[in-house]
């Protein structure tokens, strides 16, 4: 059993801490409105100044409200001289580029850093399926490793690079919010179509397979460079697109908000208006990432 | 055994009347360009005048561009004539409001009318897993549902309501195309950020009963109006916009296309705006049910 010092008492902060005592640890609490670190000094916690807490553990986690918050606390000379030879666990959540900046500060002043994101919401922390993201010197994560698998059973190395635990976060989030943002837009037009949403939630499960079919077939094509049309290619883009205006069409008709159907439809049409009709729905891959105005003389008009 | 008409023999309408064919079925063929029956000829079919294979078969599927196209074959009066007292099954994409339509014009003339919605892309017509969907009057469903098994193992009878397979097709592919845009940008943050399309693919996997969880979870909200934070929400509105101004950033940061987060954006904006950050993600429903404008007094302004 180890001592680990937690800083930030969020309900994810107070999760994290409230997992480490669970699995046996020594820790020791600290937040900036200290009433927040009352329940777990209930469950065996220690508390102190933000000076005492640093000197009382070798690995040190935090999770505040953002690397700002962060910086705030740890950038200061008394926590720098404090943290020296330590292990320091971001879990704030913060950008591929904001991990990177931190790690490179945390080098230059002797302390072993590892960046993590959590892919969980704080009812699952503790949990065997919870998956915590981290990046940094894979040596340091394997000397914690046995502490993090208090936060998750799941705990996964993903790379050196500071903002890679980060990166694979945010892009995880996005596959999920594309994911959510439909079932959004989607449960207003059935509502408004007179569906009802049990009936759409069972059809939703039964298509379930055809969607993760489609999506795996697209990161594949996309890793391959097989983005244009061939025999293998389950729908093109004008056929995605003859049943997409529907979806426009039905949304206008409904005064629903079109955000989310106009999006998909500058893709759609940026790589239509350029002649890509017979190909795979891939290619938008290509749109996405030259950017706005790139990708398409006509849009760039 | 059933005599049945196909009009359209595009990529779709060849398999379908393929998979009639090798489901031991009669098969007039009827195509604008009649060299594309040819190589259904050659496995049993027949074809002829518009006007013969209308008169061959009580059964008539149409297949065409759009509805456009169908209307031009058959809202004539010899075309119309012929239908009376046959089953006309229409299989070509279009919107609930020109299903209703047609079920409209089919009535007037006589014609029991189908209008169907094919959830499978052409390469699976056939398979025991293959969904279409149905809309009309149940009991011509079932005079037909042996013969329709030809198309997929999973015919679904909708409603009686003529649009409703239309409609229920529009809200299962706006849920499947927010999770593949919600792939394509994702694949592009993460070929940016050096993440390995394997890496994406593995844990893009590993994630997606979280994803599911969260869906199911969201549409049982929006159906039981529990769209306002409470302890079993799984994280808040703040919580998910907090995550997702890393996405904006590292969108903007690569000089990625921004279509699909500023959708995202500017619905949580809207949210955030009115106060919501403490409620659930499933209270952005209120917002795309209440269209650009209405939701937010802000946004309107």
């Amino acid at each position: 059993m180890k001592t680990v010092t937690l800083l930030g008492l969020g309900r994810m902060g107070a999760a994290l801490a409230t997992a480490l005592l669970r699995a046996g640890h020594a820790v020791h609490v600290w937040n900036r409105s200290a009433h927040k670190a009352e329940p777990l000094l209930a469950l065996g916690a220690r508390t102190g100044t933000l000076e005492a807490v640093l000197a009382a553990s070798d690995l040190i986690v935090v999770n505040v409200l953002d690397y700002g918050a962060s910086d705030a606390l740890l950038r200061t000379p008394e926590a720098q001289a404090a943290l020296d030879g330590k292990t320091l666990l971001q879990l704030t959540s913060g950008s591929p580029r904001q991990a990177r900046d931190a790690g490179g500060w945390a080098a230059r002043y002797g302390i072993a850093y590892l960046d993590g994101a959590i892919m969980a919401t704080p009812g699952f922390i503790g949990q065997p399926g919870a998956t915590l993201l981290y990046a940094g010197p894979q040596p340091t994560f394997a000397q914690w490793r046995e502490v993090l698998l208090a936060f998750g059973g799941n705990p996964v190395f993903v790379s050196e690079d500071f903002g890679g635990a980060s990166a694979l976060d945010s892009v995880l989030l996005t596959q999920m919010w594309g994911a959510l943002f439909g079932h959004l837009q989607a449960v207003a037009v059935a509502r408004a179509e007179g569906i009802p949403l049990d009936t759409y939630a069972k059809h939703v499960r039964a298509f379930q397979p055809v969607v993760d079919a489609a999506g795996a077939d697209l990161v594949a094509r996309v890793r391959d460079g097989r983005d244009l049309g061939d025999a293998d290619t389950l729908a093109t883009l004008a056929a995605h697109y003859s049943a997409f205006v529907h979806l426009r069409d039905v949304t206008a008709q409904h005064g629903l908000h079109a955000a989310i159907p106009e999006a998909f439809d500058r893709l759609f049409r940026a790589a239509l208006d350029d002649g890509h009709g017979g190909d795979d729905f891939a290619l938008l891959a290509r749109y996405v990432e030259a950017g706005a105005g790139r990708g398409s003389a006509k849009e760039a008009a």
